[in-house]
């Protein structure tokens, strides 16, 4: 049994709040249980009868109250706590709290909805909502919602933040032949969420897609660990909206949430294995080619089609997807070339001509998914006075079904394509009007074919002085300050990241004996907690002999004051100056998420990474295998490479520097944003020149 | 009247090779016909009556033939010539060739196609085909198609290079009540093409949206300009494919013709200010938007949502659009809050919150649109007891009508938002499920409107010296080389365009003598038609002080011919050394195109082009303005505008030098390739430091 035990599977459902009135949610919920297999007790002071049912006046009135498996609740927001607690009393445990009026609506909701959680917490329930349209199980009729709309049956779950949501798609989806095995609204989110049912679909052998809108993903690491569990075995398509800055926006003043960035989001995704779907077309394209059709297990697609035109068209999408036209090899050509006639070429797309018959159809279909060389297929028609779309269907299904290999189609015209979609969809095949639509479908379980290949590497343990390294940033405390600079930047050598030889300069003698210790020329840098741009203020001086230090410091040191007579000047760091030959500037970083923990990235130092945006993310802690894909994410990765005859860089450094940056900030919750900018890299090696970090202290000087 | 007469109104149409016979093209000819206002006059010497109409053996032996104003032929493609023969002799002056057999099938065809060609031109022949489908007129029932489907009518005209792509349109357009005007296929496009259908359409006053699936566009300048006359006042929204590699090669395979690149069709429907639609829902979105809707005068959009999801899933697809959020004054905000409830706040997107009945929808949609900061509006609805979407319909209907902006909804829903979205049609509304689909209609109402409101430039004439120019050209001719490096900057000298001081030495002494001339230090550059790339053989030395120039001479010399010992060598280039402070390297490039001549390019130097492919380009001849827009298209702009604290590159300077060259290639359509790499730009102008050019000599010596 799993984790939510009985919630989709009551057999007997009380409603809270059941009514006769019409347009009233009580009354909608009555009604959508009307086809539901057990047995309904409805519960409401003010009544005698519901509908024709017999109505309790409170849940402890109602006899044997404890064989109640699940309740709903929707009488106002001022008697719910009252009402759980009744269901806790009863030993009833699962309830769907439909009510409004909780964290959504200001303080005094938020109250309430605390308390609706330690109620809960306290009698251990299954709380869904509050705030939620409710759920749906289709196999028993369950349909504790208030949505219109009656979604057929299938092996695709669905889970929403928003009602408005599933309100939404319920009809469309009777309408397009999706069949739905749970819909879960999840509301507030007061106790259930996301997690909670990725985690219970994933043990329900029964959904095989699950789909989620989702707002906000509270729990960033819970979701990517649940998630990579679940999707070895059952896809998750997700549409996660705000990713926008004006959808962002209008996100936090939809929940409250206060947003997390759309790359953490987009990372956390992506490394949870979970598909991301950017509409509402796509997540439900991809629920059901992934419920329907088996995965490919090559990218190669054959296009078969009566008409030049769409064919084309096709062609294009497969261009901009990651999938590629099949090349058939020359016994598969020979072959087609006999089931054609003269005036067609052999080619892929493979244009059969305007005067194919179901046979053509049925032969060259054949003989494509039976090529080695493919991996799926797109099959297209266009009405023709030569046969019913409606029998192509069925030479289409058939023969998906003896090659198993994933085929979707576009048979292109009115309603005769609509009947014919409704005969394809018994093949699990989906029908598309536009090619555009279609191949993004089969592209989507190359993606989920990937994610099953994953193999999830735990992050490197590297040997460092993590001791050493927590000493630096408690004297930062100590100090007060929040922001650190080179003069930190022993805590790279503690984390094993290569920096210059330096020393931190309190006087112009001092930095002139530094500068002889490292064996000059040198870089000095002015350190200063309030000076966060030192070479804006002319706060850096590169290549000087030993014999100008004692002046260079005395120069930079007047600049900063003249800049800011307050500021707080430490000193001046004096450091080896590190100019390998074919060196590039890359830069590595990271960032505290408030979903996801750490963002760790990488980019190409200056304008790559402010203009052209070049850069990777990555949710720490980082893999070896996840930092390498990061060197690769870039556009600018063939300059690490070695394009344009340079030498290649040593991306093996790279990748380690990355590895280890994300463990210092694992190790280190309170960091809260640090850069190493410029992080040199030679053919022979990493260095990192400059460095700053934010703590937050008052988590450092707690933990 | 127009250029193409009576080919849509005829009123005595002949249908050459009709005929009873079940499942062929002349019967189903006969039977889309059955609708026709006019007179149907089948003609086949087999048969005395079709379809219980008198047949005719030939077009000549129809009495009064000269009265008939359309012919229709679907006979085998042997008898094609003959037949058109006739029709000419008749005096008629439109013919449809739908039989296929042509250019598209090899030697023969092409030569029984140039056969019709002439025939045509003889009589003076407005002929459609070969090789189509046919074309429809709605208004008079015209419908010589052998397509199944029947549109309504409408005020849009659709024109395709694909048969099939109409077969396949027709009756998913009924079901989705898209009506049109004008349906033409048109085939190999022997006589007829889409410049003449777009001149044709243009002038119609009932054609309010001209829609085209292209796959090329064989006169580019003719279109350009057709377009930029049509586009003044009526939209054209192309879908053309064989845009990606693989749909480029699935095109050539489909229509046999050598496909341009599809950076000079972007280029070229940008600048003839023609929509572009990259799959067939766009090019229907956007043709019905256009056809219903009232262009919007700023870019700002409302959206009233009684969902909170789809409401940020609406800010999420803004948010990716060129359009934007309105704000809402403080007058419209406190307007709205009165008519709101108080758990509801007032944002964009404004969400009417799930109990929201009509009179809230109607109250605050005429609020919104009523606001001075509001160009356009989306409506969204889930499905509610409150109220049913057809009655929704009306009232936004009504609105969008008295307030004259453009309005589109997504009423998300089953069969309701059918039979709603049916209602909304009668109001030029479009409907989506999706609001993914419905911003991008709205952005492409404001993308029209900037079209609209363009002003052509004519191109600056500049005062060069082509003779000059066409000197230097001819004696590469004479030389019999097609390729011209450094050795011809001269020709840039030419069309004014700097260049530093230099001269080409053919002796280490010469090219002492130029340095001494020049002042050093100096850079010297091998020059010979046979090495392209010379740095890459250390062809090029730069910074050499006079007095090592004739060492430098030798040097080159001798690794050139180590490097080819047959390669012909010119000599070497000496030339002043421009290092200008804070220059930029970029390259302004020309390429000839098939379709539409040169395609000039802008771009900065190195990895930007090579790895970033940040470029823009522009078909040739450039005005100013488009020079202009070049300059600023590219990802790295801000870079010469002065980024990082540097000082702004000289822009006038690269403006002008983009126009030079396309004035310089627009001389010479002999030059196929042209390429100023680097041009160097500086705060205070340009310098072209490396030049390289291909000629095509045949063009050149015949012109």
């Amino acid at each position: 049994m799993s984790d939510l035990g009985d919630l989709f599977t009551p057999e007997r459902v009380a409603v809270v709040g059941a009514t006769d009135r019409e347009e009233s949610v009580g009354r909608a919920l009555m009604s959508n249980l009307s086809a539901f297999d057990g047995k309904v007790l409805p519960v409401n002071p003010n009544r005698e009868t519901v509908l024709g049912e017999p109505c309790y006046p409170r849940i402890d009135a109602i006899p044997d109250a404890s064989a109640i498996d699940l309740a709903v609740v929707a009488v106002p927001a001022s008697a719910v706590i009252d009402v759980v607690r009744q269901v806790g009393e009863a030993g009833i445990r699962n309830v769907v709290v439909i009510t409004a009026g909780f964290s959504e609506t200001g303080e005094r909701g938020r109250q309430r909805e605390q308390e609706l959680i330690d109620v809960a917490e306290t009698y251990d329930l299954n709380l869904v909502g509050p705030n939620c349209v409710g759920l749906i199980s289709t196999p028993n009729g369950l349909n504790v919602t208030f949505a219109q709309g009656r979604p057929p049956e299938g092996n695709i779950s669905l889970m929403s933040q928003s009602g408005a949501f599933i309100a939404a798609v319920l009809g469309w989806a009777a309408q397009h032949g999706v069949g739905f095995r749970h819909v879960v609204s999840l509301g507030n989110e007061a106790l259930l969420d996301e997690v909670d049912f990725i985690a219970e679909w994933g043990d329900d052998p029964d959904t095989d897609v699950i789909l989620a809108y989702l707002e906000d993903i509270d729990d960033g690491r819970g979701f990517i660990e649940t998630a990579r569990d679940v999707t070895k075995h059952t896809p998750i398509v997700v549409i996660k909206s705000g990713r926008t800055e004006a959808g962002a926006e209008a996100a936090a003043s939809h929940t409250g949430s206060i947003a997390g960035s759309d790359r953490a989001y987009q990372a956390g995704i992506d490394q949870a294995g979970v598909l991301r779907a950017m509409n509402i077309h796509e997540v439900f394209d991809y629920g059901q080619v992934l419920a329907g059709q088996p995965l490919p297990t090559r990218d190669d697609v054959a296009v078969v089609t009566n008409g030049g035109g769409p064919g084309v068209l096709t062609a294009d999408a497969i261009g901009e997807s990651r999938l590629t036209l099949a090349d058939f090899e020359d016994d598969v050509s020979a072959a087609l070339a006999e089931l054609l006639p003269e005036e067609a070429d052999v080619a892929n797309p493979l244009d059969i001509i305007g005067d194919a018959d179901l046979d053509r159809f049925r032969r060259t279909l054949d003989t494509v998914l039976g090529a080695d060389t493919v991996g799926s297929a797109v099959v297209l028609s266009v009405p023709t006075a030569l046969f019913e779309f409606e029998d192509l269907a069925g030479v289409i299904g058939d023969l998906q079904e003896r090659h198993d290999k994933p085929v979707v189609t576009c048979l292109m015209g009115g309603e005769e394509a609509d009947r014919a979609a409704d005969a394809l969809g018994e093949y699990g095949i989906p029908n598309y009007f536009d090619p555009a639509r279609a191949v993004p479908s089969l592209a989507a379980l190359a993606d989920y074919r990937d994610v099953r290949e994953r193999e999830y590497e735990s992050p490197t343990e590297f040997d460092v002085d993590s001791e050493r390294a927590g000493e630096i940033l408690a004297e930062a405390v100590d100090r007060g300050v929040d922001y650190l600079g080179v003069e930190a930047m022993e805590l790279l050598d503690a984390y094993g990241i290569p920096t210059p030889a330096s020393g931190l300069a309190e006087s112009a003698d001092d930095a002139e004996a530094i500068a002889e210790e490292i064996g000059g020329p040198v870089v000095l840098k002015i350190v200063s907690p309030d000076i966060v741009h030192k070479s804006d203020i002319g706060g850096v001086e590169v290549g000087i002999p030993i014999e100008d230090v004692q002046d260079t410091y005395r120069t930079i040191h007047k600049r900063a004051t003249d800049h800011d007579p307050d500021a707080t000047i430490l000193g001046v760091h004096v450091e080896e100056l590190v100019d390998p030959d074919e060196s590039t500037e890359t830069i590595v970083g990271a960032k505290r998420d408030p979903q996801f923990g750490h963002l760790v990235m990488f980019g190409l130092g200056g304008i790559f990474v402010q203009i052209f945006e070049d850069t990777s993310f990555r949710v720490a802690p980082v893999s070896e295998h996840e930092a390498r894909e990061m060197t690769g994410d870039i556009h600018a990765a063939p300059m690490l490479r070695g394009a344009r005859g340079r030498t290649p860089a040593d991306l093996d450094a790279v990748v380690e520097t990355i590895q280890r940056i994300s463990q210092l900030v694992t190790d280190f919750p309170a960091i809260t944003e640090l850069d190493i900018n410029p992080l040199v890299v030679a053919p022979d090696g990493v260095y990192a020149i400059d460095f700053r970090l934010t703590i937050d202290r008052e988590m450092l000087s707690t933990s």
